[in-house]
């Protein structure tokens, strides 16, 4: 369902600021989230009961362990990475509208990741990149949607390099 | 600067929704983040140039390696968590409503959390909790807000339980 220009695809596309289009639809691979990873992430990162503890979890309104929502989002943020900006003039971003932890993520679940292209503007400080405005979503085995995210990203413009 | 009623403090408070006003403020305590765990962060989850690679890094707007925004959010979750959920009756979150990453965290920079209440209201499809939208930041060491962030949380009611 990628639906990116034909002439900008082959084994080294690079994708600059001029190349983004309202509509455009990335598909962005998978990740698989295991019981493992979910309990050192959560751990780390988010150590409330219903993302460590399997007893605990099961007297919450989850009914058990789930993965932590930053979790998820730093899942889909790694497969935007892989399987779109790495091929871009990417600049970072400078934040997130709308995030919405949309249904439980539990172990094992496999996340389906894809951005389509909302936006696109100047960049009021710096003439060198512009922004795009994207819509993503995470979707389970079942097709339901886990998690959606409207963000921004910088982009640098071809004529600049 | 915390602001929460004093009959509520002691070693083992507990807060419930009905115990959150609108302008409490709670400070989360302090994380650094290492150079060691900005690579790995973006190793497993954002591998771009400007967050795993200082040659690279150097080349982009942000003149160095940065961490990952997902990274410094998750932070910030896990200060929240340390700092206030788990001593509440907290359920999760269902979204973010802005997400800012407003300056570049590099290595072994300091962030200091902060989080403010702005609202509550009941929720509508579950009567046994309420939900609270809160403001919160990542200060560096020289106060300059790094990340901000206005999310939704749902806690239990007291009179559930």
């Amino acid at each position: 369902m990628v639906s990116f220009p034909g002439h900008l695809q082959g084994t080294h596309m690079h994708i600059y600021f001029e190349d983004f289009e309202n509509g455009q639809t990335f598909e962005l691979g998978s990740r698989t989230l295991t019981r493992e990873r979910i309990l050192a992430f959560a751990e780390e990162f988010d150590p409330q009961p219903f993302h460590l503890d399997e007893a605990a979890a099961a007297d919450t309104i989850y009914g058990g362990l789930i993965a932590s929502g930053w979790h998820t989002g730093s899942v889909l943020m790694g497969l935007f990475a892989t399987g779109l900006l790495n091929n871009t003039s990417s600049q970072g971003s400078p934040g997130v509208d709308e995030l919405r932890w949309l249904q439980p993520v539990r172990p094992g679940d496999t996340l389906h990741g894809r951005t389509t292209v909302l936006a696109t503007r100047d960049s009021r400080s710096r003439p060198s990149v512009g922004l795009v405005q994207m819509y993503s979503e995470l979707r389970n085995d079942a097709d339901e949607a886990v998690l959606s995210l409207k963000s921004w990203g910088l982009f640098a413009r071809r004529s600049t390099e």
